[in-house]
């Protein structure tokens, strides 16, 4: 048997006709490569007397399994694949890449532009189907959305399915999964990867007040359900983890979060990222279970020099999962222009930082595209799109902060290669040549040459200085071209400058 | 016997001739309350046959002590020493209070202002003793010195005392110190003691470049020495540590400052603040050892709404102790006007944080202030006692942003009691009355009444508006006083608004 590399390998077993509850792991499947390593990854019940296991292998080569458990028909079971090449397109997981930075397992980088779609799961299918289009034409790079059913002012719709079977005294009983809304939400996850896009998965809800009851469970209840719900997804590539959105609004200690999180990565045999998104109160992101941190602060973006300076607290990658929404709706976080909401992604991206979207006009039926989805109809979505192919281009781990401790132009990049300078909403006339040197690390040195790009973010442009700048004077902490005229810029908002160093010409003798 | 509260209570005794190295603590002294509680102090030697334990006591009342040693002469030594009130003005050591503040042991707020001269502790006597005159006179209230001496361009000094005996190797012999360096460091907590001014003792030293060697010492032997020093210091009332001034410039695993940290709070009996300093790499101040992030990033207090994102990100208070210099050398950290440095403090208290100042104006000798202290000579000490003493006045814990997700004015202060709003290098020519709303716990109400005080930050004039502003609009965010005229302001540059509540009028029947 063979099996491409990265892709979901499913170990179908019978067993027991009683399903073993959800409270204890049916069975145990130790996958070993060939060099020795050995995975352990956690089966689950998947209806009737179906089990199963899924294992993404990272390793090309062969692999065999085993299976451990105390029920009858699911334990002893061995086989051996041969894990091949990938197949095209298929990178693998996501993964923190140089510090503050995503890449997938195979080194490709990862550059996430998101969207944000909380109750999308438990949509009608038509919709459900039109929000993943949607998002995809835009050419967003990751969906965030809840588990669970959103409850509150927006939404009009209770859904079919829930995530368990209520007990005798009428409380949902975590250890008997719905299997149709876990088979349901395994669809959406490959739905998504089928598009592209990474599937953001918020495990908790903090929107639930108390409507469906799913935010009464208890810590051990809670975990049950964490163990399940990893054995069912951890295997697609496309998983990131997130605990919660606005964790803040529940009133529940900071420990129980810490445990949550520990146990998220002490389960997941895959590795995937893994966070948690506050609302008023930032978690502490140095925790060592987090990968990276998923927050927002709303004036965070709202201007340069600030949203950097959480890569400096926590130094891992920084995702503000919320900078406001464009859309229409009183509330201040629900009335952003579109060209407020590109700025704000431009700001993110040379503050070294990623952003996430999401729309928030008042629909026919009262709800918002970031609780039901449906069709974007924003102005920002195709601007992001734009920022996301050249994020894509950038060549290396992403946009670094070039002088985090004091550049006033704030340019980002890569030192020596490739610098973003954003220019903010209102340009001036002409931009004299300039870059940041670190003072350390790589250094530009006088002679090396550069092009120009001048970017328009709103209107996405992109037009080439046309002539190259060679550095005469490196100082410390800036580099000039003085033999180089200021470019001259056009007129309007929103500019942004790309510069990236050519090779030197040849020596003539 | 009596001694008063948070006094340092010295008890001395004769012990060996042949000194116990200091690597063994010569012998512990169990200091118990009639309560019950019970300190164990670690005591030291002080020189020939001399050994002495200091503890200062915070709690009135019976204390009996005895000691524990090895050593002949040292162990079971016994006492009683009634507690009594503390002297005036002495409140005991400063520590957290409100999350993001300071305050001492008896309760009464501190609002660092801080000084810095990092080889103070190795100059002339006249300069030693001129430098705190000139400190105390502008109110600078915390002063950062070290305790090894400073190497660097700057340097003319050697100074005739080191902290350690030299070995036969030649290498600093940890286990002798030289007990005359140590009882002028005493001198100098004392000093400044004496003076009001907090001490920010700088335990290892970055600057030393191999010069006086004292940067080669082992792990182990930093340890040695950090118990000597804390045995020696750690009862004076007014000492604050700091492993280091910009750690990440010595060449270490982080894993040692961690652990350097961790050794320090489990060996203070008297629980005074820690913390450490940064060059270009934020230490994480999420550590349970740091009670207070003391960091650098030179952008941080150049604009509002960057420093408060570190208390976000930390839940700690937030000291910048050191936000570029005022003087006049070419690094860009050196050459701050005065008013550029008033406005950085500025932004640091309406940020809920607090700042260190320091003065680089290049001396005769070629020194800097920050290096050697002296006299000073910049515009902006007088300035700082100015915001110091508005800042003493505060009413509560310390000065909060109000609305940290997002307010465009950066208001900070105590909900519904008193308010600061920092306009800026460029004021405009009238101000209308808006307070932020906190959204959650204490809100504001219609009716409640207010008076403003225009605040010249430079000319160090507080001129009241004379009338009151009573509140007509309180929405989720913003307050407004649609009634009240709008605040005429004075042409000139960085003037702030203090707005304090005031009771409600008597109602008429």
């Amino acid at each position: 048997m063979t099996h491409p590399c990265y892709a979901v390998l499913e170990v179908v077993l019978a067993g027991p006709d009683e399903p073993v509850p959800a409270d204890r792991v049916p069975f145990w499947t130790a996958f070993e490569h060939e060099s020795g390593e050995v995975k352990r990854v956690p089966g689950f019940w998947d209806g009737a007397n179906r089990y199963v296991v899924r294992f993404a292998p990272e390793r090309e080569g062969s692999w065999t399994w085993s299976t451990r458990s105390e029920a009858v028909g699911l334990s002893g079971m061995t086989g051996t694949v041969t894990v091949t090449a990938p197949a095209p397109a298929e990178h693998g997981p996501v993964r923190v890449a140089g510090t503050f930075h995503f890449a997938h397992a195979d080194g490709t980088p990862f550059r996430p532009v998101g969207a944000t779609v909380y109750n999308w799961l438990h949509q009608p299918e038509d919709r459900f189907a039109a929000t993943v289009d949607s998002l995809a034409a835009a050419g967003f790079s990751k969906l965030r959305f809840m588990v669970f059913p959103q409850a509150g002012g927006y939404v009009e719709h209770f859904p079919k399915l829930l995530p368990f079977e209520r007990g005798a005294d009428g409380r949902h009983d975590v250890t008997r999964p719905v299997v149709a809304f876990f088979q349901r939400l395994d669809a959406a996850v490959v739905l998504l990867q089928s598009r592209g896009i990474q599937a953001d998965v918020l495990i908790y809800n903090a929107y639930d007040n108390g409507r469906f009851g799913l935010d009464g469970l208890t810590e051990a209840e809670d975990a049950v359900y964490l163990r399940y719900l990893v054995a069912r997804l951890s295997a697609y590539s496309n998983v990131w983890w997130s605990l919660c959105n606005e964790f803040d609004i529940l009133d529940r200690p900071t420990a129980r979060w810490d445990a949550a999180g520990e146990l998220l990565a002490a389960t997941d045999p895959h590795g995937h990222l893994r966070s948690i998104h506050n609302w008023m109160r930032l978690y502490d992101y140095n925790q060592p279970w987090v990968t990276h941190a998923s927050l927002q602060l709303g004036q965070a973006t709202e201007d340069f020099g600030r949203a950097s300076l959480f890569r400096d607290a926590y130094r891992k990658p920084v995702v503000l999962d919320e900078v406001k929404y464009e859309g229409d709706v009183p509330e201040r976080w629900g009335h952003l222009t579109a060209r407020e909401l590109v700025h704000q992604f431009w700001i993110s991206a040379v503050s070294g930082c990623y952003a996430s979207h999401g729309e928030s006009f008042v629909l026919d039926d009262g709800s918002l595209h970031i609780v039901e989805g449906g069709l974007l109809r924003g102005k920002s979505p195709e601007r992001l799109g734009f920022l996301r192919k050249l994020l894509d281009d950038v060549d290396g781990d992403g946009l670094d902060p070039i002088d985090n401790w004091w550049d006033a132009a704030f340019v980002a990049g890569i030192p020596r290669r490739e610098y973003f300078q954003y220019l903010g909403r209102s340009a001036p006339a002409s931009w004299t040549f300039r870059l940041p040197n670190t003072g350390m690390g790589i250094q530009l040195e006088v002679g090396d040459r550069f092009e120009v790009d001048v970017i328009d973010t709103w209107n996405m442009t992109i037009k080439p200085a046309g002539r190259i700048f060679e550095l005469t004077d490196v100082q410390r902490n800036d580099a000039f071209a003085a033999d180089s005229e200021p470019v001259q810029l056009p007129e309007g908002e929103a500019l942004a400058l790309r510069v990236r160093r050519v090779p030197q010409p040849a020596v003539a003798d």
